[in-house]
């Protein structure tokens, strides 16, 4: 095939476009007006990308405006990046912050000046220089051999089992796989035990690269509630005896996005009602580090006895810095060799240095991990006192841990204000970035992992797109669905 | 489900084993010779990993052995580690070396003393903890962010771009995605042009992971012959005429593992039967940089212009080290989007720290690779005559590049001389690990990367070996193929 009929099968008609657009004129131009109804549409999802929208003259037709209009609304997107138009496949849907990210996610770190809060993600501990250092130390012992390493350094898997050890859950090296980062965790434990078709439970609102890595194996998201008041137990229940799922993942501790968590009993339960059903849990340990009040989180994995069915995955991106890719994968030493085996498919292995370095920072990083949640915590409360005075129609509630607030706009306008945020200097992801239906619309995710004076910019550039958005915010329409 | 139902649902039959194993009785006791033959069956592929052998009973009635025979060959077996026996599944086949490879390859870099020739893999140049020095004084300018660059930092994309620039190829830095070694980029190509029953060519024999790769999604690998006299590009046409495959893996320089190259007017032929047929075309040039003599091979991308179909993967492996796990693709920059979007659910990017050591070392690494070439010419030649004077009655081709030898026997042995290896000290991949469907048994792959005291020590286990194997090598019977 060539670059030129690479599929973009997808489209959108028009009828579908105006009800996915819902009531979009209000005051103002209306080719900006339409545009920007446009751009939250694609933004949260709700037209995906690389999606062929209906053409200028169709546009016109059904949404009963000038073919002046609908072709100025393109123009002004295409300025801006976020449709092209291709030979042969007249207007497609795309994004202006280039590669490597979901619709609906702005790109992570792009190299403007905007205040980037579309990632909840930490910069590096000062620390972190002197593990490098450490690590190079270390180094020379694996110079001598090939660097190849697929299931993790032996120095590594026995520093992650102790993590586990002292979190009381007994663990022994042969348990643990090394991966790069937590997201080939998931998408290991993914492919192992789901295929097209198959039912993957997710908590709902979740990690939006957890809700792709199980569409990306033809397999069916299937969203148990996990809102402020945590994940729905009985719901989670009735859905494993009912759609006998293959897989179920859960993030325990301080959740992405809402930032609630499993209680002990709550572990108890679910972890019995994995043995009962048969179903394999994954719990993604990644925040579990990241506890700002109140006691730190007892192990997801229990006393891990027995558990074939409990699996428990980390990661370093979090604790200490994202740009080490060092995550990994707690589970029966039998599924440890499968997905070993899987992984050698995907890549040969994590580089050497950072394991040495990840080694390091879990046996004496726990001074940083001290610093590091001080500074979270001062960090939180920073942010939820600027959203308190400059914003004050917003519900805020306040996580006991993790990276992120979990903001309820109190009308259906995250998408409207995550399109025209970056304007006004900041980058937000809207709530249907973490719904596997495009729902949430009400809810904004707003990460306090970045520097005070940072946060004052962004909470300044809300704030005048919040105005910008006028009294009467876009309404989107319905819960906007993945329209294929 | 549980780890104790993973799915063991592979089974050999009695009749198929008694087939697949051939001729295996011969001097000495025969469980061992048994044990010897089923072993070499498992590490040629023959009989795949995870699956269910006959009973005792069974095998000892099939091979008209007695049962003493038949249990202590599956006692030695599972001594060694080669079977096991599962709660409800029987005798089931499984690798010693532990997670993270593909039946016929052993574990690369095994903590035990054996010489390593399964692996072809330099080890780390002495410049290399220079450069790990110089990337941590760029790495500051990092670590207040994020670390998370789903494309590759840009500092790496350009050097990637130049590297290709430089070699006759014009090349931007957005043509360019930085990826977890080459596998990730075979893995992300796969991935996104074929699917389930869909044909991929390669040539055969060819590099056992990218086989793999294939096989992963589905996908079937259709083999071109790439002998000793190099590619058959007559049936690389034909074959695209007719069976219209998604995309073609070649490896256009020192090929992995017959050493053999494409000369430049074959590179012409290819990128025009790309563009004829509209097919993609991936030359993989992890070994492009190891020419011991000859001129430096030409670009495979040509001149870049209007080739969406022909796309270039590269890797700092083999070049410079494994350890370090960065590798590239080469294409349009509508592609490297697409793999971008891909790529972030199988993992959210390479390690920032080794991406500015890659990006150090392709601009300063000159001197390092010129010495790396002179030293693999010395170790090329030394095992070629060490091989000649111990074993000729093989036949040792000698190739222009590259890190291995690919060795005539002269007799189906490769299996079994792979099986007995270890005992006398060395570890060897058998000829079928590179084969589609099991067959190259005359073959072996002899990696020259290693020291020169060690291919001494390589040598004598291999001629203890050889000559372990007695007069009548083990017969495997006609070409192994996969029992599902």
């Amino acid at each position: 095939m060539t670059i030129h009929d690479l599929p973009t099968d997808r489209r959108i008609g028009g009828a579908r476009l105006r009800t996915v657009l819902g009531v979009w004129q209000r005051t103002g131009p209306s080719y900006v007006a339409l545009a920007d109804a446009l751009r939250a549409a694609i933004l949260s999802g709700s037209v995906p990308l690389s999606t062929r929208l209906p053409s200028e003259r169709e546009l016109a037709l059904v949404l009963d405006v000038s073919r002046t209009t609908s072709t100025a609304a393109y123009g002004l997107l295409r300025d801006e990046g976020y449709v092209a138009s291709r030979r042969g496949s007249g207007t497609v849907t795309t994004l202006p912050d280039g590669p490597g990210l979901r619709v609906g996610l702005p790109a992570p770190g792009s190299g403007d000046d905007l205040v980037d809060l579309s990632i909840a993600a930490p910069s590096a501990p000062s620390s972190l220089h002197a593990a490098y250092l450490a690590a190079l130390d270390g180094l020379p012992r694996h110079l001598a051999a090939t660097g190849y390493a697929p299931s993790g350094i032996a120095a590594l898997r026995e520093a992650i089992a102790d993590w586990y050890v002292r979190r009381g859950t007994p663990t022994t090296a042969d348990q643990i796989l090394v991966t790069t980062g937590a997201q080939q965790a998931i998408h290991l434990l993914v492919s192992a035990h789901a295929g097209p078709g198959d039912r993957v439970v997710v908590e709902h609102p979740t990690y939006p690269h957890a809700i792709e890595a199980v569409r990306a194996v033809g397999a069916r998201p299937v969203p148990v509630p996990a809102g402020v008041d945590g994940l729905d137990l009985d719901l989670l229940e009735s859905t494993l005896r009912q759609s006998a799922p293959r897989l179920v993942y859960l993030i325990p501790d301080h959740r992405n996005p809402t930032g609630t968590s499993l209680s002990p009993s709550e572990r108890e339960r679910v972890r019995s009602l994995a043995r009962r059903h048969r179903t394999m849990v994954v719990g993604d340990e990644v925040l579990t580090e990241l506890t700002i009040e109140g006691p730190a989180p007892v192990s997801f994995a229990g006393d891990g006895g027995a558990s074939g069915q409990v699996v428990s995955i980390g990661s370093a991106s979090k604790s200490f810095w994202g740009g080490l890719r060092v995550g990994w994968v707690r589970g029966h030493p039998d599924l440890v060799a499968r997905l070993a085996t899987i992984r050698s498919h995907v890549d040969m292995g994590t580089p050497i240095l950072e394991q040495l370095v990840v080694a390091h920072l879990l046996t004496a990083g726990d001074e940083t991990l001290a610093r590091r949640r001080a500074e979270l915590r001062v960090r939180r409360d920073h942010l939820v006192g600027l959203l308190r005075e400059r914003l004050p129609q917003w519900q805020v509630p306040i996580p006991r841990g993790g990276l992120a607030l979990w903001v309820d706009l109190g009308t259906p306008a995250s998408s409207a204000l995550a399109a025209i945020a970056p304007r006004h200097g900041v980058r937000v992801a809207a709530g249907p970035a973490f719904a596997v239906d495009g729902s949430f619309e009400r809810n904004l995710r707003l990460p306090f992992s970045e520097p005070p004076e940072a946060l004052e910019r962004a909470v300044d550039g809300l704030t005048l797109a919040w105005d910008a958005l006028g009294t009467g915010p876009i309404t989107l329409g319905a819960p906007a669905r993945m329209v294929v």
